[in-house]
């Protein structure tokens, strides 16, 4: 391409652009001029720490020398519809599989997130013969109908009226729980059998999955109580329910583990990814299905489909990014930088506004609340998306910006979610910068001036 | 990528890759292994002439020089989060606003055209702020919860129950209606009529979009009469309703015009594009709004978005490629070409078998039967997904296949869609192929032997 100056870019974004979730007439976009591991630069030469890895895809970080060098070699392996076998695509199906729990067997392949979604609930309908498709409140799994009608949050309204079959039940969220349970296993307890009567309620004769985010990221990373995750798959193997995890966010190594279901004691029947598989790279995401599901197709047609499944550019960019995942070491260095991320995380209770902070590896989120004795929290639910005022949060996430640390919020929660090959020194200066700020907006803007602002 | 035996490949194709539109039992998939221009070849050394470019999207040609060079180039323009302006986002935007017609002003990225036609029924939905969508009988628009429920064909029926509002009307097709018409303009009268009560008896009011392929794809190539397009423009207006135009086949030059829609005399409010806008090389699709639905959003926020809208490298490949269309004078020769194909497609009437030819362009479907007198279809209606039986016309693209024509079918109709770089001689010479392969297979299997083959 040849050169454009920045001013006739951000001009031609304003102009030309629709941008997602806001409104047009002041859209003011920055650029990113350069990025590096941890770091990106926008078109003043100001350097941020990316402390939501774009979002929450770039696991190998900015710029990584050898997903660069991969793009050399495109054309090597000719593009081709689905209907033939490429080296990239059955190449990243079976190291996907390699890496997924050992039930699993199959990969199906689509774009991105939300369509992944989309053909994972038309696979769990194929092959149950059954419609209902339960998925919880307080989650997010995409924009597309199927995913936006599973997603439990207020983006999900302009999908609606919704698509019958597709029910809601609570997702586990201790912080602002009405019961103050005595232990995690009370908690799961207490879950479990409202989701167990739930089931009742609807038939489970006609429920083909449980569709939920093992760990709900854009909801603010609500790491579930010990026992529960185990426990719906009971109530999934009781009821011949499968159970599909949605780990579009989670997968990859975000959690310390290369699935978030690997912290647990169950297996899936069905996982979705996209994101992390190839790090935003080239867009890629897909449905991983068990060997009990993929058998069901051996013999029936699988009714659905798209022109770049296993598109053959990012199945190479894929089967690249795989490979940084294991040369790198990665999921084990996200681990071991969870745990100091976990202990700069804990010290931030002593903050008036600091409500709760959850972290599983380098995903990690912090509430913000006015008054930690009610918990009332920062914005009202809903407030967010599709209204005018965003106001406190979106105040504190600009000053976070401001001050070098990079990333974003929803609801009263934000996202902390670096590049997985941040290190002990990278995490302690951005945490610093992160109290810092939380300092500051509790002094000038926290308990000083509540009006809201327009979006 | 390390190098991989062709036999591992496939094997692991088979083993680990859940194949969309099939059963996976016999998963025979055949490779790729040189592709160049409007020919490809197999692992076995085998030429064919690509006559479908893979899924109707490879409108350059397969291994463009240009396009693989822009490869060598990815990294120069830093990846970035939709939230940020990129040199290839807004260059594109822009580039595509300039070809699309005149009263359309921003673009929305997707990942393909499914997802694409998901986020332009919430767009249509929330600028009008009315829920109904009418689509039509015989279309095909992807293969998420919207984009199946928007298309009018059996691979919908996996989506069901479906979305309230979402409203099916006829697509006209004159070769199979019941009245034989004495002129284009009465079937034109005739079928607005019909979709005139069917919006009163929806309630106008309530009408968000009526959504269509100006001319239906994967159905068959459905050239609409004279005068229905802009028919439905006119009900449109009349009631308030916005007209959506998937382009997401038609488009980028494949109609011998750059959309579709640019052979016709009026301009809808909504475009969905997606294949010809990188022809594949990376995965892309989009919304293209007119300046009034880019407007109402000035204001109100857009509820809708994905992680890689606009992505920084699929945009740039989009770039060059909307570079080669201009550079080769692709339309120009695609509208060229398209009448020596058109002269090639008129001679087959003289076929037993051949029911009907429809083409613009290089956009074309040849229809089979088993009667000319009857217009007995080689399949019926439905049978050629999710049924065990395809028999005949799998039989017929095998044939093609095996003597170097490679395209497919749906229904009775077979696909021809070439490349646009495609040269007259190779149009010559592909289309001797369909003839020799036209008449063997009357002599042999049309009328000889009519048992059904198992899928």
């Amino acid at each position: 391409m040849k050169q454009i100056d920045d001013g006739q870019i951000k001009k031609d974004d304003q102009h030309y652009v629709l941008h997602a979730w806001a409104k047009q007439k002041n859209i003011h976009s920055k650029m990113i001029k350069k990025g590096e591991g941890v770091f990106f630069w926008d078109e003043s030469g100001k350097k941020y720490y990316d402390m939501c890895s774009q979002l929450v895809y770039l696991n190998v970080g900015h710029n990584h020398p050898k997903l660069m060098e991969e793009f050399r070699h495109i054309g090597e392996i000719p593009l081709a519809a689905p209907g033939f076998a490429t080296a990239s695509k059955a190449e990243l199906a079976r190291k996907i599989i390699e890496v997924a729990p050992k039930n699993m067997a199959k990969v199906f392949f689509a774009n991105g997130g939300a369509d992944s979604n989309d053909h994972a609930v038309k696979i769990a309908r194929m092959a149950t013969g059954r419609y209902k498709i339960f998925s919880r409140y307080r989650s997010y799994h995409g924009a597309t109908f199927g995913a936006g009608n599973l997603s439990g949050e207020s983006r999900r309204f302009v999908v609606e009226p919704g698509i019958p079959g597709f029910i809601k039940f609570d997702t586990p969220y201790l912080y602002r729980e009405s019961i103050d349970f005595e232990s995690e296993e009370a908690a799961t307890a207490f879950y479990l059998d409202r989701l167990n009567n739930q089931i009742l309620y609807e038939g489970p004769d006609s429920i083909a999955a449980i569709f939920m985010e093992p760990i709900p990221g854009s909801n603010g990373v609500l790491v579930p109580p010990k026992g529960y995750l185990e426990g719906v798959r009971k109530l999934c193997d009781k009821y011949g329910i499968l159970m599909i995890c949605d780990e579009v966010m989670s997968g990859f190594g975000r959690t310390g583990k290369m699935f978030a279901v690997d912290h647990f004691d169950f297996e899936p029947d069905i996982m979705t990814f996209a994101k992390g598989v190839t790090c935003g790279y080239s867009p890629l995401g897909g449905v991983i299905v068990s060997e009990k599901v993929a058998q069901y197709f051996d013999d029936h047609v699988l009714m659905t489909g798209l022109t770049y499944s296993g598109h053959t550019v990012s199945a190479q960019i894929g089967c690249a990014t795989l490979d940084i995942y294991k040369e790198e070491h990665l999921i084990d260095h996200a681990a071991a930088m969870g745990e100091v991320l976990a202990e700069r995380l804990e010290k931030l209770y002593r903050f008036a506004s600091v409500g709760d902070v959850r972290h599983i590896g380098l995903f990690a989120a912090v509430e913000l609340v006015k008054d930690k004795a009610t918990k009332e929290p920062l914005i009202a639910y809903g407030l967010d998306y599709g209204k005018d005022t965003v106001g406190l949060m979106s105040r504190f996430v600009g000053l976070l910006s401001e001050n070098g640390f990079y990333t974003y919020s929803h609801e009263s929660s934000v996202m902390i979610a670096p590049p997985l090959i941040i290190t002990e020194r990278q995490i302690n200066e951005a945490m610093d910068i992160f109290e810092n700020v939380l300092a500051q907006f509790e002094k000038n803007d926290l308990f000083a001036d509540q009006t809201v602002i327009s979006k």
